[in-house]
């Protein structure tokens, strides 16, 4: 039997046995076969020692299972993961930060505890996905749209904790969220804003009770388990539309970039965009690259490229959602906005009054119109992918610094052109951009060796650049928080300071972004 | 001279001898006089020994000087309590929740660092006004808006970290910050979010970093003293409109919230809305009350009083900000919207292409034009007041829930009718409403001593009804506290527990938001 690290196997069974005592034997899983189910389908270091395993999982299905379930770990000294749904998919999957963890695996805690469309918010678990809260609303024709991850089988309680995005005006997942339920490393039960009152009626409608705010202790955390969350909803739109600003050179992003910042900002445009490059697209075909590679084409030759194909140098598609004179109003003032760049163009696109004329045919717009899909594997070249996500400014010149910096190391590591989700960046928060990469997981031990070693590039370029990961995978949590480095590591001292005294015995996730009890300190990578 | 409780006459005579070293002699006061300016003015205490008085001033000049004045205060347990402005009216002013506590006066920390109107954000020390950070946008001449609170000479950090609202669509002012610096009870620094890196790009334009989220721990709080903000901006936008919405009878309150939550949360609505009633205007003049009362006219008869006199029963002027012809839809698709409520009328209000058609002489649009004002002061009837705000529910019901539990408070304690401001909500926050009571305080002490019971079963009979207070005096936030009850108080417990991991000394505000250090937690009122 594999027991976690530092246990004795005595004291490791006699803790299985209190588990099955706590919450039925049926759901304490020590089998291989069982075990081998939590561990990261695609892991960098699939194969390999450095790989993580769990020791063992359990699926309480209740706040009190949970809470046995920590007292116990607690008694024990045993370390816990906990996941939601356990889709984290290119960050982990399921399997954790530190080996030989318990997995507390909650997908049995998948109840749907409220959904309000009269104020629009929802109260769930962490084992429900995007699909059962959709289900759920469209069972009750309730008045409201949930704003789904890619991939619908994630948790909404899982993404929002790791501060995931969506496609809606809802998109910041984590600003999304209002009241939470955590189960302490003491085993005891904290409710967060308004949830501290006993008989709060603005627990999910309020998000700041009184005092110092801790939501954000439980998010990227290992302080606590969540058990409940309230969740801010759209009211149900009555009309969608689309359309799509192509601007025609290189340096138009400038002027392009101020213009969106301004739109966004002023709640005109709404929702994610994800920047497109036909020109770009067109140039990879002819062996070019998304990023500026040092000995590639010049901005000049790329601009006489655009013009003698036609193409326009930079896309984007926006989206609007909301009463059909409001957002062809908006539509317009976007077109008249951008229209002032010379050259631009623009491209009328779908439009829906809802639900009557949505083409239930057109899956690229499911998750734009609050559907859960999974139409996003489509997309995806077949095996895993390891995500590097750092955030940028939102303007032209950071996007075009970006695309020298890690051109230049594209090139000094002789990398293939890559796509333009690592290229060109999405807005999945409101005054940030987020550029997506993913690097192919593969079950070759030497390609997955290249592959992190151009992750660890990839993470160093970026923070000699000023620009940090916000969310990063299992395998290179402490790689990420040593880039946060101001007045030496003054966060994750911080961070370390709190993990301690609220889990004194250090059985929470140990490791999770980077922060180790004081017991397992000496794990950091 | 007076010292903090517990601390010798001579130990506190070196800490002074410290702070003036550290920070210059001209910036320590320790006379009477000096210190009395630190005084609530408007104590619900006024004249009696409970009080709170501090026992000395320091005014640092930069965040190295707040550092070293923690840093002393530590060494000799000096009990310290920080102010931005200290125009904190209504819930104390500038004084301490703890007597003998050194204030710790940020004015002279009044620096703009930095007003970006390409991203949408300032970043300001403590100490700048509503007033400074708009005089130096308009200086430049730089496209962006502040959301000033009701007064203007008030601090954007202060009321921020209070939660205070504004009257835009950025009314939120928690919400808007992105990124904090921080000077810990250990005298070290740190900075929140992406700015934990050192060389961050974003530490003001993203907001959540990597980990666990800390920003909301040092609002309302005694954890850290806050040196430096990031706050998000709105782009000036292009016109501001306004029109007014009346329906007619009593119950319509219920359909009206319920289309007011959908406008809001569809970002239709924007801004602050302070519900009004013409009918109970005119009812207050016959002697009549705004809230429910028990003796009172039925709700039948208040109807009839409605139809004779030709009143409204419920209004509420709404307001607009950006392009012209975004805001005439929306404020043509309000009206529709409002338009199946029988009954309901509308006026178109003013109509402003910004800023060239604003009318300089109309005070009363100020604030919702992002214009720092006092004019607030004109509309209170003299004297102070002592600031009661409970949340409850965006609806109609809880609206006449509120309107009968305190109407019954008021009959049974012979109250006068109140104003429309006590029983009538705001919507400073995006999904729930906010009653604000101001009860006068005087210079007499028996009718403070009144006011002081008022308030007390205020608190009560709101925690009976679900509704907690976001924010009170420093003299009740003991009681405030005590209603958050939970688990045993979960919440008060657990910010305890961190209060004493991050401020072992209790150094910092003891008593802020009903938070105590292990030391004098038995001062717990």
């Amino acid at each position: 039997m594999a027991t976690p690290p530092g246990v004795s196997e005595r004291d490791f069974t006699r803790a299985l046995t209190e588990f099955r005592n706590a919450i039925g034997a049926d759901w304490v899983f020590t089998s291989d076969e069982d075990i081998n189910l939590y561990r990261d389908a695609y892991s960098p270091f699939k194969g390999e020692a450095e790989d993580r395993v769990p020791s063992a999982a359990v699926a309480p299905n209740s706040t009190e299972q949970v809470q046995a379930i920590v007292r116990i770990a607690n008694a024990h000294r045993i370390p816990l993961w906990t996941i939601s749904t356990g889709r984290n998919l290119g960050y982990g999957g399921s399997a954790p930060a530190y080996s030989g963890s318990v997995i507390v695996d909650l997908k049995r805690m998948n109840r749907v505890i409220e959904v309000n469309d009269k104020t629009h918010f929802a109260v769930v678990e962490p084992g429900v996905s995007y699909f059962d809260l959709y289900r759920y609303i469209q069972e009750r024709g309730l008045k409201v749209w949930i704003d789904p991850a890619d991939p619908g089988w994630g948790s909404p309680v899982g993404n929002a904790l790791e501060r995931g995005g969506g496609r809606t005006p809802m998109r910041d997942h984590w600003n999304a969220v209002c009241g939470l339920e955590v189960v302490l490393a003491n085993g005891e039960v904290l409710r967060t804003g308004m949830g501290a009152m006993a008989n709060s009626e603005v627990w999910h409608q309020y998000k700041y009770g009184f005092g110092p705010l801790v939501d954000g202790l439980f998010s990227q955390s290992n302080f606590g388990i969540v058990t409940r969350m309230g969740l801010w909803l759209m009211p149900s739109p009555e009309a969608y539309r689309d359309g799509r600003v192509n601007v025609a050179q290189h340096d138009d992003l400038v002027p392009f970039m101020e213009t969106y910042a301004y739109l966004m900002n002023s709640d005109i445009l709404r929702g994610t965009m994800l920047l497109e490059s036909p020109l770009l697209n067109y140039h990879v075909t002819q062996g070019g690259s998304f990023f500026e590679m040092p000995n590639g084409p010049s901005t000049a030759e790329l601009d006489r490229l655009a013009r003698e194909r036609n193409l326009p140098y930079w896309s984007a598609e926006f989206r609007f959602w909301g009463p059909p004179k409001i957002i062809d109003a908006q539509w317009e003032y976007v077109k008249e906005k951008f229209g002032v760049i010379a050259g631009s163009t623009f491209a009328d696109g779908r439009r829906y009054v809802l639900p009557a004329e949505f083409d239930q045919n057109d899956p690229t717009l499911e998750v734009a119109l609050g559907i859960p899909s999974l139409g996003v594997f489509g997309l995806l070249q077949g095996g895993g992918h390891l995500g590097f996500s750092p955030i940028i400014p939102m303007t032209g010149d950071a996007i075009f610094r970006a695309q020298r910096a890690f051109g230049r190391l594209y090139a000094e590591l002789a990398l293939p052109a890559a796509n333009q989700f690592a290229a060109l960046p999405w807005s999945y928060n409101p005054r940030a951009l987020v550029l997506l990469f993913g690097l192919p997981m593969s079950r070759d031990k030497e390609q997955n060796r290249q592959s992190r070693e151009v992750f660890e590039r990839l993470v160093e370029v970026s923070a000699q650049n000023g620009w940090a990961e916000y969310r990063t995978h299992i395998a290179f949590m402490d790689k990420v928080a040593e880039m946060y480095t101001f007045n030496d590591h003054a966060m994750r001292r911080f961070h370390e300071l709190l993990k301690d005294a609220v889990d004194p015995n250090g059985i929470l996730s140990p490791g999770k972004s980077g922060i180790w009890p004081r017991r397992l300190r000496s794990n950091r990578g």
